[in-house]
């Protein structure tokens, strides 16, 4: 059951030793963090960028499950890659671009319906419509 | 060192069992992550809405932590909250409120300096610039 608007989401921010963070949401496991090995970060940490890009694929799926749920179509496999780009602008440092590549499953007889979908998710998702970037999706449907 | 620019970031996104999903960026921990309580998600999991904002706090701890470095200024302590609204508006679900609120320490001679920083990382955290909706932020700097 979706809450009430408006809805009101948290997150928690600690810095650690060693140029580390820790994230937390209030009951979620808590994410280790930092700045990327790009700006000089530790590798094996997740980092600003590295998370919104996770949130945009998170995103997408979440979205596009919802709407798989009310036509009773059932994903079978679906996984995403989500590329980001960060660039030198006269703006300041830009995602000049953002890709995600979704490869999704599902029966043969839901193929065309599940790319319809596809293409609402890709409307509806609440990251990708927050970010001055447009989101470049492109998506493969294959049967099971 | 960072890197030169263009950089270049990537996430994966895959479908568990559950209505869950696992995040992976190449390196560091997964992540499990599906729809927020909100959306009728399980409790217990990172959400597409709580990541971003944890990726805007990390991304202004991180921005912060690197000017401070160049001005060998220490930031003993810090904690933020970060909070979005998410409402319906005649362009859909849009975040109509963030706000990441900051707490740091540092030595009495530093707080100025520290303040001053802040007000600098406010101007360039890369994905707060990202976002269409504005992020506030308001920061309480006291002396260890």
């Amino acid at each position: 059951m979706n809450y009430p608007f408006p809805h009101n989401y948290s997150a928690a921010v600690s810095k650690l030793d060693n140029a580390l963070a820790g994230l937390d949401d209030g009951s979620a496991s808590r994410i280790l963090a930092g700045a990327p090995v790009q700006f000089g970060g530790q590798k094996g940490y997740w980092s600003p960028e590295t998370l919104l890009l996770a949130s945009i694929g998170l995103c997408f799926l979440t979205t596009l499950e919802s709407f798989a749920a009310k036509d009773k179509l059932e994903i079978s496999a679906f996984v995403a890659s989500a590329r980001g780009t960060l660039d030198k602008t006269k703006a300041g440092l830009v995602f000049t671009k953002i890709e995600l590549q979704v490869e999704a499953k599902t029966k043969s007889s839901d193929i065309e319906n599940l790319k319809a979908l596809i293409e609402k998710a890709k409307k509806y998702c609440i990251i990708s419509n927050a970010l001055k970037t447009e989101v470049l999706v492109s998506a493969t449907v294959n049967p099971l």
